[in-house]
């Protein structure tokens, strides 16, 4: 990989008492192209380095529906712990096809490594996300602790803070929780036409780091995940989501409730409204682990 | 004013054990034009009347932006009080030049009643606030209690805010309370635009009910209103907003920061996560006045 670029901040705003910042840079992980991001310090980082919490955001959504949706940054300021909002997929590969689907190419990028020629070159979120966006902001000095990591996302973003945790042989996150996650996306729509677009093996490649249902079925070491999901999910309802299947994966390898806890919250559908809801479970839990 | 149609429900989304619920109708006081609105019921209403807290969206905004970022929902259902989120303007009425300026016609209705001919059919917001939807809502059933209602709103929406309040003869509502709020709008740019556009008498006519500090200079009752605005925001320091002149005119006027509070916050900018910041202190505010 390349060197990517330093970083430009775009906006700030003050918020919670710490500041809300989009920067951009030219991101080699992606081919190049510029990628945006934003970034919250809480005040507390003024005087000492603050922990990272990721969140990945959904199909369609960028770095911004999390930050202004989510409910999060009165939380995070509260409990002293940054938040990372990358985006979910490169921005104008002129790669064809990109944008012909909503649910592929441009805003879903499915948190992968592109391995099919076409696309390789450009969508590479994994990596973006995990060794990318770290290295840039440790080296633009920011006041972040990357030895204290968690990931968390929505939908897709879900689907990548389960895989990316599950799936890292370095230990990289301390904790994962995701909100209507695709939780077995070999086994899903969604899943089935990212995987078969992006990566050369198709869906039997993606078993191997990008299913968390088949992530958990293999994993031996102690975790910390917390899922919810609402019952009048219409992704939920179409068998897009399928966190019966995690839970059992989970159970069958004989994580419990402490360790692998899914929720399902009666009435709730797969909007902000419902993430905004229970936000403040997600940061409060990953604070668990975040500041021990 | 001719019947307005019933409620049409558009859609609903679970939110912190309560429900938003967009709804559209045929508004009389609006030319017939369709008008949405949201409207937050916390749980605590399936059991009983709930009181209402109107908020009024600024310049450009629909009645989503506060329903979506303003951190409102969950401190509302906290508190067992509904949020009423109209729109900012008539859509549709095909005036010309209504669409010429992102900040007059469209989007910029200014909670007022036009009086020039041209304008008047359906640039109605200030009687589309205060009464239609107080009645169109109670003739839905809707158990929302209107001897119960306090009013807040954000920039244009904070001198909708502080403007009703001040110069309603019945005292509809009992407290008011704004984020950087247009507090002088006959001598700021924004205002003098809307009130020489919508008014016959233009500002002299503004004079009488549409300026916030007009208004307090000749109040005599006690009020319960509190301000915020940010040192970093960019139209408070354009003088779009002119809260001093406000303080002003309180404090003239004999109200002491019991009654009148304005605060100045450091570094705070005219966006929503200025807004988020400071919402769980307003909703709280109008809380001791909604359920004494």
């Amino acid at each position: 990989m390349s060197n990517s670029s330093a970083l430009e901040k775009l906006s700030s705003n003050k918020a919670f008492g710490g500041d809300l910042v989009k920067y951009k840079f030219k991101s080699a992980a992606l081919g190049g192209l510029d990628a945006n991001f934003n970034l919250f310090l809480p005040s507390v980082s003024e005087n000492s380095k603050v922990p990272v919490l990721v969140y990945l955001s959904g199909l369609t959504c960028t770095e911004d529906n999390g930050a202004q949706k989510g409910n999060f940054l009165g939380h995070a300021a509260q409990e002293g712990i940054a938040l990372l909002f990358p985006d979910t997929s490169p921005r104008g590969a002129a790669i064809q096809g990109e944008d012909a689907d909503w649910d592929f190419g441009t805003g879903a990028g499915f948190y992968l490594n592109a391995t099919k020629p076409e696309w390789s070159k450009f969508y590479n979120m994994r990596t973006h996300v995990t060794l990318e966006l770290p290295q840039v902001l440790e080296a633009a000095g920011l006041p972040l602790d990357f030895t204290r990591q968690s990931v968390f996302g929505h939908s897709m973003g879900g689907h990548g803070a389960l895989t990316l945790y599950l799936s890292s042989s370095t230990k990289q996150y301390r904790s994962a929780s995701a909100f209507a996650p695709i939780c077995n996306p070999v086994n899903a729509p969604w899943g089935k036409k990212a995987f078969e677009g992006y990566l050369q093996g198709g869906t039997e490649e993606a078993k191997e780091q990008y299913d968390a249902t088949e992530l958990i079925e293999r994993h031996k070491d102690s975790v910390h995940i917390l899922v919810d999901y609402g019952t009048s999910d219409n992704f939920y309802k179409s068998g897009q989501l399928l966190p019966e299947n995690f839970l059992t994966a989970a159970r069958g390898s004989g994580y419990d409730e402490m360790q692998v806890r899914v929720r399902e919250q009666e009435g709730y559908d797969h909007s902000y409204f419902f993430i905004s809801t229970f936000a403040e479970d997600h940061i409060h839990f990953h604070a668990n682990f975040l500041k021990a």
